[in-house]
């Protein structure tokens, strides 16, 4: 008998028929002999709705008072999941974060797990019954109620996964898996059966949008597999674990990912002299603005030119500062591009094989798309180019590197 | 500088816009020095909501999970009122049952309070905050959600009161205080200044829907001074507490209740001998049938007849019941009226006053009005007549009584 730790997103929850057939699902795993603890987020649109009603108060509430309100829509769905397993004959118990006592720090609206009693759930395991736990909330040290942030849900997921050592920690979609690349570009792309926490951080991390990063780094660190599944579809999903698959054509290339919200921000004729890239990246950091692909390079004049990418809701604000700082470093004015993309492949297999960067930078001239930009980690590379090439890039990388694969669906 | 509890109910925070209201409101009486406690329900419509989503599901759901659902509606309005507060620069902190260790026992659905934990309450109020506290809500030993059933949050502001020892406990509702009688039926009823709680107890008893009887009761038992008010409109209320009223002009009858609700049931011809009584209403309390006003009276034969008023909606049930009883009595089939209305004089002057009964059968009388049952206690007559007399009585017996006053509204 193995535990299991489920989690259904606000989609899979967002109808009493939904919750009905998540109840039916988690029913089959209770009856194959498993301990199942289900952890939800809110219906769809009821964080919205809660949201709304706060903001006609105050456009920035209190965060205190903001968790007490927002929490209240994940404890509706345990209840009611809860009463749709009793209606299957299923004994089952609701509980919100402050029940199971899943304790986080005091950062209101995106507080950070620090411990989990498991006493009481291990007790209402063994007295046969399934656990239903509100995602995304829990509680500080003082009892007040606080909420984790974006992706909440999966962290809560993982958290009780790992607390309680379950076999499996199983995350409900609207997606069957972990795909090589979006099906909505490349329609040839494959489901993969097996990928790496190291492979889905790099991939999360370049807007393959299935788990949140945090919940992936969480399961990495506390080694809890975990399965990306369709919430409605029968499939076995994609397994996100530590070991690199055992197949004896274990692919260089796992996948591609791409997003297409960064802007581009060069400055030019920079003194090329220590601490230069500091006067240049403090003032972006102090006001906030993330900073993601960084790259500088010596020109001929013995100068230097640095260009980064930001979100591009931030690339105004980022041109304003650099004028500034341009001036005061004797430099040509900034100069921004928003029309551009971000893409990169991504695979453990790359360590252990030479030429991966040459081949898809040939992939690419072959169609010729111009590199704008080039970074480099071990088991990743991202490339900027123009926005307009990005579906013919990602298609190009995918042939060149047979993500298709046999059992391509 | 005083402590008052204040009780807003679901009307009363029906709309963000009557929440904005309600923190004004409460935001004066801080302003005047008061330390605040306030109780508040789920926004009208929403425990309906909840109820909703819940039966869908199933006709009776689990009591347990009930209360982790409908908790959720006071849940939201603490937050909103507290971030509402806030925005006036008012200090404010919401807590749910469960943060306030509204200690219950495990009774789901109609939980009773055993214990209230005011040490945290203390600091925070001396820390300058307004309290914010979900009613009608706590939890059990073991941690479980539990609601208090109908008017459950009167009577958490009222234990509230009770716990810290507070000056008054002020229940804000849609009516602007305790009326002599129904302003429906007569126009001249006049608002009361100061009703005991004896009094108070006997009018809702007979229908008159201020208050929760519970919250009433609980009141007196823990002498908490309770004032009942209009939530939007400004006024004194009726204050409703343990001492008669000094005034030298203190009346015999403070108001006249009724009720429309029920039925009436009578069974003729039972021989008159030791536990007859008990032989009929036995059956009918196995029944969960609840029986208000009983008379019984002895006939000429030396038989005897044994009368009784039940709910409108248990008459047919109750009728079928004796039925059998009946006949195992060899009396005659019962009969049942259910077009009979209730009415009632209150009042703890009648203790020290002769001829009450007298004068009000009298008024009775000369608008030929039959009465068809009679009950008594200390401060109360009871009497039962044909419904279409009903608001022609009630005018006669408040204009006999000299109700209208000086300071009719």
């Amino acid at each position: 008998m193995s535990l299991i730790v489920q989690k259904y997103g606000g989609t899979s929850v967002g109808s009493i028929e939904r919750i009905e057939a998540v109840a039916d699902k988690v029913k089959t795993f209770r009856d194959d002999g498993h301990q199942v603890i289900v952890v939800v987020s809110a219906m769809s649109g009821e964080t919205n709705r809660l949201i709304a009603l706060a903001q006609q108060i105050e456009e920035h509430p209190d965060p205190r008072e903001m968790d007490v309100l927002i929490s209240t829509g994940e404890q509706v769905t345990i209840a009611l999941l809860a009463m749709a397993l009793h209606k299957r004959g299923c004994g089952a118990r609701s509980y919100t974060g402050g029940q199971v006592r899943i304790l986080t720090d005091k950062a209101h609206t995106k507080a950070r797990i620090q411990e989990i009693d498991t006493q009481r759930m291990r007790a209402d395991l063994d007295a046969g019954n399934v656990l239903v736990v509100a995602g995304f909330q829990g509680v500080d040290p003082e009892g007040n109620i606080t909420t984790l942030g974006r992706g909440g849900s999966d962290t809560t997921a993982v958290a009780l996964a790992a607390a309680l050592k379950a076999e499996e920690c199983q995350i409900y979609t609207d997606v069957d898996g972990v795909y090589t690349t979006d099906p909505r570009v490349e329609p040839r792309a494959r489901r993969l059966d097996q990928i790496t926490f190291e492979e889905m951080l790099e991939m999360a991390s370049q807007g393959s949008k299935v788990l949140q990063i945090r919940s992936v780094e969480f399961a990495g660190k506390y080694k809890v597999p975990l399965r990306v599944l369709h919430s409605f579809k029968e499939g076995p999903g994609t397994l996100i674990t530590l070991e690199e698959g055992n197949d004896m054509e274990n692919p260089i290339v796992s996948g591609i990912a791409f997003n297409r919200d960064e802007a581009k921000v060069t400055i030019q004729g920079i003194p090329d002299s220590p601490g230069v890239a500091y006067q240049i990246l403090g003032p972006i950091s102090d006001a906030n603005i993330e900073v993601d692909v960084i790259v500088q390079n010596v020109a001929e004049d013995g100068s230097t030119s640095l260009t980064f990418t930001v979100h591009r809701n931030d690339m105004k604000k980022a041109r304003a500062i650099l004028e500034t700082v341009a001036q005061s470093l004797n430099a040509k004015p900034p100069v921004t591009d928003d029309r551009i993309a971000k893409l990169a492949i991504v695979g453990v297999g790359m360590r252990s094989h030479a030429g991966v960067a040459a081949k898809m930078f040939k992939a690419l001239a072959s169609e010729n798309i111009n590199i704008q930009m080039i970074s480099t980690s071990e088991i990743k590379i991202t490339v900027v180019i123009e926005e307009k090439y990005l579906e013919l890039a990602v298609r190009a990388l995918h042939s060149a590197f047979e993500l298709e694969g046999a059992d391509s669906t």
